[in-house]
């Protein structure tokens, strides 16, 4: 049983009461946070780290992403959300192979990874792909396959009790750091008796949901035309919040919704760039806060958001309230920090996961706050939110386990992740990939 | 003479046709650059830099700041724009030193030269610190001594004539990389009749200005009441356009407001992590760049933005438009390079930088988009504004002259710089200053 002590940090918990330990160390035991104090009084390390001055904090959970479609980046820019979608995105995705899940997560994992993030809420496709991808990378996850109730996927074979039989082996797998969700897409997208049976069999069998609603106004017009309902009031009669339920988006809320989101187990994800770059409107967040609903943050897929960064979008969590409304005071001291990793992990369905604090999991990141665009640091919660890029982030441990140290990845081979990522979408392209077109002689001009 | 060609990359040239060279070289000689094409057709070049298949691209121009407020970063959060200044940083800049302004000056330089920034113009006080600055640093800047035309700044010295010989003295000067301006800080802050008169000495003496105007809507309805004109308006009348000027934030702008920049060579400077950070609006850029006016980007003081990173401001300016219009299209292509680039070395008064083309300075940078956050590149301007973090530019050349390459700085020691910055620091705040505090054996709750 190896005891690592992690000396010579600031220790930013992200707890209840935003409890900083300056000059402090923290003592790591199985996975899981042993204790927290001066250095001297942990002695007994078998292992010890030098912080170098730097800060210790939670890592932070990617609570909403489509991994694999790191393939979809930049493929798509500069269109409405239903073009976006129709004319480019779903073309490209009527020939994704398990290869292209697999290879694209892992992608995704290296990213995210080399930006702090240690855990993430991930519906797609192909979901036995990813599986393996956060067991070989040792990251944590809630895995969901996400199913349309359409009659195509049922000729298929994918269906409600293929779901279930993949969250049921999956939930508590590699270790305890997976957990799953059932992954009906959306109520614009699924049959309404497909939502009502989806909601029984979680209740039934105990377990969770992911799903989308609400991202658009015409989505809300739609579902009141149809159903005399908002989307989310739809999700609330149809049962889908009797469980632990991941909502991403939830933009167009009314406070009915909200009141409602806030008796429930319901996480509601935010992803800001998403929202912002197709225009999307503002996630209601400090009604949502104000209501005791958790917020959480994702980023979406990379086919949307460009990067599965969560520095960029805790901070444009704040920046769009604060534009909305013209208030400088909004979302402000730890509460993006605190969106990114204690909601996260929450969100995630990891309870003991997302703060610093004895019998806590030991999801933690080293943050090198001594570089120059950092100084000086006045405070040190103000300088994590608005001064950390992912390059910052020196090491990353998930449930107790380093999967980077000094920048090098430890788990996966970046490399060899990149040859395979390429061949994979090769394959779905269809042509040789090169990065960018061999010089001809003529200049490209771009439209 | 020198002949430095550098090879293997991608071009991305900002020119007004959008032209992109792949797999293609750029010949550098005497700070210009001298030919872009195929590599083999360049091949008598004394020296060859490999940019490892990477992008070559203009480096970028921080069109408004006051970098020697580094000092402030991270030092008055979340607080509306008026307590912010009132309470927390005129009592700060207060005791401001020519010492702080030269080391605040060369930490934000080590900030921006390590992520891509090749020229900022500056408007601060104790300038002729940072032309010391500027000139050690090979940096490009425009510099403005920012005078508030007060009887109490008269006083001590600080008057028009000091001003204009600022502007005589440093224009010009450090091998014709430093531009000046005059510097009266607002229409809100200066007399009105002191206005006039630096309007009309600036035209007599052939000199460009550096004004901030219209930040808030307060603004606007002080200025309607006091003069029956917006503060646009009035700085037109007082003939403050009739110069190159540059005007920082004007955020709240009429019509008329708009058609009158457009007719002259006024230069908009937005600043979007400030006026986003402080609720402070959203600037009419899409209107402004329908009429022509030159747009660009500035990450005002660490104090309000935290950050002197161009990236984000680029892309913030696209997010704040798209969240304002609900319109995904707004910005798109390669708009935010251009704000940022050619428009910035225009708003500094460099007109023939900016842009990579023959006869242009050779103020470039080379982007790293083979690391896995930026794969694939479908798209290489999109993946340059929505991917490129400050550590993805492996290389930065100004004027010809290296000052980064890969990732060593060359031309100012990072370690002497903090050193000094941080003592200069200390005897302004009249007490050592700890990066944190020193642990005390109890944890410190933050409010």
């Amino acid at each position: 049983m190896t005891r690592l002590l992690i000396e010579n940090a600031t220790i930013v918990t992200l707890d209840d009461d935003g409890t900083i330990y300056p000059g402090a160390a923290i003592l790591i035991e199985e996975g899981v946070i042993a204790a927290i104090g001066p250095g001297a009084a942990l002695a007994t390390a078998d292992e010890r780290m030098d912080a170098g001055g730097g800060v210790v904090m939670p890592g932070l959970y990617n609570a909403h992403t489509h991994a694999a479609m790191t393939f979809a980046r930049g493929y798509a820019e500069d269109l409405p959300l239903d073009r976006w979608f129709n004319e480019r995105i779903w073309r490209l995705e009527s020939a994704l192979t398990p290869e292209m899940v697999y290879w694209g997560t892992l992608a995704a994992i290296v990213e995210m990874v080399r930006g702090g993030v240690v855990g993430f809420a991930d519906h797609y496709f192909h979901m036995d792909q990813v599986v393996r991808a956060v067991t070989e990378s040792g990251m944590r996850a809630n895995l969901a396959w996400a199913v349309f109730g359409s009659p195509a996927e049922e000729e298929v074979g994918i269906t409600i009790p293929l779901t279930v039989e993949f969250v049921r082996r999956t939930q508590g797998a590699a270790g305890g750091r997976l957990t799953a969700s059932l992954g009906p897409h959306s109520p614009y997208q699924c049959p309404d008796s497909f939502l009502a049976r989806t909601a029984a069999v979680a209740v039934r069998e105990g377990m969770g949901i992911h799903i989308h609603a609400s991202e658009t106004a015409e989505q809300v017009r739609q579902s009141i035309a149809t159903f005399d309902m908002s989307p989310i009031e739809l999700l609330s009669h149809r049962g889908l919040f009797e469980t632990h339920t991941i909502l991403a988006h939830a933009i167009h809320a009314n406070d009915w919704d909200l009141d409602t989101l806030a008796t429930k187990d319901v996480n509601v994800v935010q992803c800001p760039s998403t929202h912002l770059r197709y225009g999307m409107g503002v996630t209601r967040v400090p009604d949502m806060l104000a209501r005791g609903v958790n917020v959480a943050l994702g980023t979406d897929g990379a086919g949307s958001s460009a990067a599965l960064n969560l520095w960029r979008e805790l901070r444009l969590a704040v920046l769009t309230q604060r534009q909305a409304h013209e208030d400088a005071t909004l979302l402000g001291g730890a509460v993006p920090l605190r969106m990114a990793a204690p909601n996260g992990a929450r969100a995630l369905g990891f309870w003991k996961a997302g703060t610093l604090a004895p019998g806590y999991a030991a999801d933690l990141i080293v943050v090198d706050t001594m570089a120059t665009h950092f100084q000086p640091v006045h405070d040190v919660v103000a300088a994590l939110i608005w001064c950390t890029e992912p390059a910052d982030v020196r090491n990353v441990m998930v449930a107790g386990r380093w999967l980077m140290r000094d920048r090098a990845l430890l788990t996966v081979n970046e490399g060899e992740v990149m040859a395979g990522f390429r061949g994979a979408l090769e394959t779905m392209l269809g042509r040789p990939l090169s990065q960018f077109r061999e010089y001809t002689g003529k200049p490209v001009n771009q439209a």
